[in-house]
């Protein structure tokens, strides 16, 4: 009923996964999964396509991608004007790796669950059995904004198998610059909370969510994938100490183990596979990202890894439209 | 294939208007309107059900409502928890009515075109057609929010043979408080911009909106709406004068003439037609509209109309929350 | 102790009135009048010297002209720098009619007192009698910024006998786009408050003044000076209900006859007398001042009045750096 | 002229140091020296009173000590007022320890100059020579708010021969949580401006200073205070590289030798020797300083070192009321 002829359609999949059951946070293990179909889809029904996975940023899931706005178009609408233009079709996969902590940055973490593992090990092969996708790595990417870009970059370089592409949109890393400077506000916020079940608690039936609230899920959500800790409060290894206050610099050591700048050195050869390496960050970038992204790609030159490298003057949020570039790139490199 | 027990479903349709064809502005006459249907819709396919037109506020459309955030859930989300509370269930269909000013008001203007009437005389009978809808007034409601509120109220008003019941949330009204405030600000970006024209060729394509120019779009949208004038740059008649920057209170008082408070007393009788009046405010309002709700819910006790009032802690702003009192209610009173 | 060669000094007098005694308010009479006395005041014993009265804006108070700042010099730094580029020695006079409603407009009012009875009758001849003024028209003048930008115009527009020049930077005027934009938010926070009187009582001791309680407190204080009434609460005649929260357009258009382009017809001849009128306002005036200073000396032109007029890309705070270009102008006007 | 029965005068003393001349900056060496002399100083001219020199917070010197607001006094009307109530009286010395970088954290540097020697070597014998003083460090007090209260904390433990009581309001300290959260920030800003003479050669003229730019004055002014280099610009060690934009640890571990959370194990002894060691900070100060004086404070009650320590609800600005608090302390410490 939705489609319309040279427009694609959405299905929302319901998928229940077997790795995110008995997850330690009691988030839902059946999740709604979008799944954009391009316009030949149903017309060629004997033709397969590239697939790319989308990835939400923290606090998002996949159906946020399909939003509207009035000046921006949901991914969907997007993807359908760029193969009007002549982009390659290829079907889009946006997961729903939501947590309780606000995202799982698509990590294996004892404190929030195995999304990584849910990620590539359950819904990459679903999804070539479920639709007609070229099922080999070399038609396969992955993309996303911010926490989804980090998880794009991250897991482009750890699964060379599954990925053969990716787009990394203002993706989290440098996190000195990223996360260290929110943590003497995050402390407040949870000192006053009374800990972090008690945030939380008084954290989600709120309407309106205050900015340094937003800000202090953001870091405990980090605490939750980088730095699960048996014995703290839900789990959560907290990079600050909330009786003193001060910091715990061998709880900020393992989150830099997750830190694509510093993961780069050890995964050269995956990324140098890839088909296209792209990646991207606003100039103005409210998280200081762009500072990483620097970094990372100037590393990159250093080692003679080819990669496209894009700034634009803007900031953090409300720049999807930078997917009208990445996903015909994608689309592209995993069309060849 | 997203239709589970239990839940309802939701079909985008595309409905070719014949009103919007041609329109002033060049705004496409095909538009896309989401209709929810409720779970029994398909497993029981004689059953007819009330239904209620639910109108997107400023710089929104139907779409919109769709929109899924990380902890406020997307208006079919929401019906369906609400009928599985034991609200009855209730077709819901959400109009698009967007033009390049950025709303219609649901009015009709010669300077965007015709969108009452497309909305009563177009989109009322087709989804009588289209779906199995108990067709009459006694079952068919109205609903909004800010824009849409008004738009609710303002058709419940006018047309009390098409719908039986409304609800208005935070609507516009007291044009005084609500509009007449962003003047000074809204001349001056204007005058800035050099103009209407120049201003929007400007504001559309920029992908961060600041604040003062959002401001300045709703006083262009309003004037669009309330007093188009044939001379004027774009038919959009200004209650201030882009010269001199003096008000033009002729203009204003054109505007008046759509305020839901000026308005009541000529609909008295309408009002008290309904199976359901139905508002609320919150006390917060940044665009100060519980000063009018108060106003106006005065009026009523004054005139002897039933009505429900609700005040809310809270501010304009993410407040979609209230269609979980607002929708349950309109469905029990159209379901009677 | 404070005088160097080539500097003033400024002597801080202590001014006990009549005309303030027994003020409604119960604010001091006993006031404090800082008095800036040119470099040649101390060695050539003889001259005398013209005088400017320099008006303060809302909540500021005669020496809050002489406070420091890092990038912005005091008043009487500023004159001691324009001096010695070249400018004429002036006296400058800081009058204190701060009240506790924030100001006094520097008109006389039975909600506040008799403050510009003070400044024109009292403060006046008490200057020319305990400093060397050139005790005349055609060698005094007035100035200020914003309410005080305000009060030097009007009382140049109401006493051409007393001042033969003056400047008016950012000045109230135009009420509507200045003042009745901030209404609905003051009747909220006053019916919140519970009344005037509870909400001055709660805000005078809170360190830190909310934006919103600033407002409140500008309505209230003008509402004290243009629009006294006895009946009311503390004697102040608000310009809204704040039961219903519904506009009392009466007491608005008392505001009105205070407006300085209300004044202007009526006040020609007096503007067409002096030796200097000088306008300046800032493009982006946060209070749209540039509004009715366009406004003014639009009509000003029309009238064929001679006048200074200057904009400058700024907005309403932080711009005294705008007395280095009236201050000179004044001192060489009343000079001649 | 401004003296009153019952009230103390300030003298604006201008001192020509020594120390300072040739300072690198080609900032002034002849600064205004703002004293207070409390009431009975010029009635009982044989009288010898306690002193303590109260120090500006950054980007202020003594003279904005003086400042007016309309809620919140002068010090030397808060000083007045508590004698009245009963406080011993005391002479209050505000020195003037501006620079081009916005302060000087009371330290000598090479890219400053010597304002610890200034104030420790010059201001305090010229004190003593020039007012009637009781000339002792039991008599001689050091108090200061945000650098002010860093600079009265530093000092008091690096000169105990000199200061024997201390107020410290807010003070610098922990700074991985005061001063590194802003280094991204700081490096962007930096960076577009094309290095630190640039940027400060245009964020001087400007007379709005936006707050990302007063951010980076701050850290360019602790990094001039606490890290000079001479081979940088303008003998200025950055804490990160303008180039790469990455962090420079080494550059802050030289900071933190200036944290007085660190200075304190090495001066324990100095601080035990205090009359009063007086410390406080506001709950929600935006600098994050009472995670700082809560770790300092709790390093004090482990060494038993004697002390007030007071925490209020409020920020870390607009806080002066405080001094209304820590001076009559001070001064009955330094009166016994």
């Amino acid at each position: 009923m939705n489609q319309t002829p040279g427009r694609g359609r959405v299905e929302i999949a319901r998928f229940a996964s077997t790795v995110l059951r008995d997850n330690p946070v009691g988030d839902p293990h059946e999740r709604r999964v979008p799944v954009y179909l391009p316009p030949s889809y149903d017309t060629d029904s004997k033709r397969r396509f590239p697939v790319v996975f989308v990835l939400a940023g923290f606090t998002g899931r996949g159906r946020m991608l399909l939003n509207d706005g009035p000046w921006s178009p949901s991914i969907d609408d997007r993807m359908d004007a760029r193969i009007a233009s002549g982009a390659p079709e290829t079907i889009l996969v946006m997961p729903d790796c939501f947590t309780r902590f606000g995202g799982s940055q698509y990590v294996d973490s004892a404190a929030t669950g195995r999304y990584e593992t849910h990620l590539v090990e359950e819904l990459v092969p679903w999804v070539d059995g479920a639709y007609r996708t070229l099922a080999s790595r070399e038609h396969r990417g992955i993309a996303g904004k911010s926490s989804g870009g980090f998880g794009a970059l991250r897991l482009g370089m750890l699964h060379p198998r599954v990925f053969g592409a990716l787009a990394c949109h203002s993706g989290d890393m440098m996190f000195e610059y990223c996360y260290q400077v929110d943590f003497p506000k995050a402390c407040s916020v949870l000192q006053r909370a009374g800990g972090v079940r008690r945030f939380l608690d008084a954290f989600e039936p709120r309407p309106q969510k205050a900015k340094d609230d937003m800000l202090t899920l953001n870091i405990v959500g980090m605490a939750a994938c980088y730095s699960p800790e048996r014995s703290a409060e839900l789990g959560v290894g907290l990079p600050f100490d909330l009786t003193t206050g001060l910091p715990r610099p061998e709880v900020f050591q393992r989150w830099l183990t997750f830190d694509p700048l510093r993961m780069l050195p050890a995964h050269a050869e995956a990324l140098r596979s890839l088909r296209l390496l792209y990646l991207d960050c606003g100039t103005q970038d409210e998280f200081h990202l762009h500072h990483g992204a620097r970094a990372f790609t100037a590393e990159l030159r250093r080692l003679g890894i080819a990669h496209t490298y894009e700034e634009f003057d803007d900031g953090h949020m409300n720049v999807s439209y930078r997917y009208d570039t990445s996903l015909p790139a994608l689309a592209r490199a995993l069309s060849e």
